[in-house]
């Protein structure tokens, strides 16, 4: 018997997508489990985009440490950064909450409102719901279905040798966020903290940059960072099957970031790459377009980060220190199930 | 403060859809929030019905009592009948699990293994997930998409007076069954209940039974059933502005159903009526096609009892007894936070 803790999430994951067999044409399922969403055709030339995302009390959220109106928006970003990761758009989505029965209404609305504004803020409805008891620990579940333009989606597995690999925002913030309220408590509520707590509890909709973007033809393989750098990054190099190399000088500078890794006693550049779920953007971009594809985020106001290069060395993740040595990169995305 | 458990299940829905804000035909959404499913426009003249329902371990399953591909299999029924009540087609799930992380993945892989059968038996594909750890209980939640043919879509609000009330099925099947696992706990695998507990374990597709009315113009309203039959008759009649009388010679010949009754003590008439998620329909027929529909439920094998009428009686819901005396009949359907 193998059980979840052993495997891991990825390897349990891993093991659903290979079950779950690859569903052809014939069924308009354009690109079925193991990408940031499903393609779903209803008819020839129109694509839907379908991912789900689900919090779990306790993992994904604490309730003194987050409102219930951001816990919702949140929720929403974390779906809507898989959508924003296929450069599709977000239409409709359906909310599923599992609840104690002591659980005041008011709160279950403010969660609602919340989820409600920030699908609105994307053009995005709310259509529909499902609510349960529980006895246990409390779980919210959204599936969100966007638009995506025929054959212009991108999917984790076009990155080409070459290709820059570009992350957007300031990765690693959501996890040293999560990290600093564990070793500070109520101390993190300092305000030196704010921008760390605020990537955490208020990640930003990348759709307009995404659909930006797609238009000029930039990016040629996407993934959305839910689980850390390293690991979504070492995701999105093995579906192109490519290695990633990349330059400690790419990072941003991100004196926040830095104060924090001071204070946990941890290396700043272990908490860039480490889990993070900064529901940003990792991009494979072409050279040949990057310049564009620079203005095109410097307009929309999105910190955009040149990291490093794809390269023809499948499962090889590794960065070029100050002296020129490489180094390899532990793949530590976060595993819920260890 | 009103917890959940004071305002009840529906009233928290209640709240939750007038919350959610009535979208127009702008947002491609043709029904929103409250219906069996959503109908949302990708385009004009192709509609896609959205659906989510969720089990949560304890409440929706006993692990001693339902095999892991059959609670797959029932998850995706209790999604396929909220497809079938809009007289849609199945096409695309996606599935998330709250886990915990000793639970075997022998027995994840199996669940999964029921939901691809099931959604196979209709013609639909298992197309994304999400996998999340839970220290509490365990929780699995299906979102269904579905083909619906443009303004062909059953809807609960289309019945008219006189129209007749009919269900498919035995209902109060399933209600009987779990009522007997906590009367009799081991003693309810007697070969004698077996009826009943397959009626809770394994439900039936309707989803062929309802195109084929649907291209015979024979309903006029539909809901599934889910938490009992007056409960969802109650709401059926509700959105469509009428009550209901029902003839208690109507309901179906069920010899197991009232020998359950009798163990139990209970009323078999409050069994069929009460709390029972069978997924089965509850369909508005137009009674001058009664004849075309019930021909068709007779050539898909599917039972079929005339119960009664809707009547121009909003909030009325009433039956007549053997002396021809009317009675009305408590809204008890199953409420999951009381």
């Amino acid at each position: 018997m193998a059980r979840l803790r052993d495997l891991g999430e990825f390897e349990a994951i891993r093991r659903l997508i290979a079950r779950a067999d690859v569903p052809g044409e014939a069924d308009g399922v354009r690109v079925g489990p193991g990408d940031d969403a499903a393609i779903v055709r209803p008819e020839p030339g129109r694509d839907l985009v379908v991912t789900t995302d689900a919090f779990a009390a306790g993992r994904h959220w604490l309730d003194e440490w987050i409102d219930p109106e951001a816990l919702g928006a949140r929720l929403v970003r974390a779906n809507v950064s898989d959508v924003a990761a296929m450069a599709a758009r977000p239409r409709w989505a359906t909310l599923a909450m599992g609840l104690t029965p002591d659980r005041d209404d008011a709160w279950v609305g403010a969660v609602e409102s919340g989820v409600v504004a920030a699908l609105a803020a994307d053009g995005a409805r709310l259509v529909g719901g499902n609510l349960t008891a529980t006895a246990g620990e409390e779980w919210l579940a959204l599936t969100l279905l966007g638009d995506a333009r025929g054959d212009h989606a991108w999917l984790r597995s076009g990155a080409r040798p070459g290709d820059l690999v570009v992350a957007t925002g300031h990765p690693g913030r959501a996890g040293a966020a999560i990290a600093l309220i564990r070793a500070l408590g109520e101390g993190a509520r300092d305000a030196a903290w704010r921008p760390l707590l605020e990537a955490w509890r208020a990640p930003a909709s990348r759709v307009d940059l995404a659909r930006a973007l797609a238009a000029g033809r930039a990016v040629t393989a996407a993934i959305d960072v839910s689980d850390g750098l390293a690991g979504d990054l070492s995701r999105l190099a093995d579906a192109s099957g490519l290695g990633v190399r990349l330059e400690r000088r790419g990072f941003p500078a991100d004196d926040v970031l830095e104060a924090a890794a001071r204070k946990l006693g941890a290396d700043a550049f272990a908490l860039r790459l480490g889990p993070s779920d900064d529901y940003e953007l990792l991009l494979a971009v072409d050279p040949g377009r990057a310049d564009v594809a620079a203005v095109i985020a410097r307009e929309a106001g999105v910190p955009w980060s040149v990291l490093g290069r794809f390269i023809e060395s499948p499962g090889v993740l590794e960065w070029v220190d100050e002296d020129g040595v490489r180094r390899p990169i532990p793949k530590d995305g976060f595993d819920h199930f260890r």
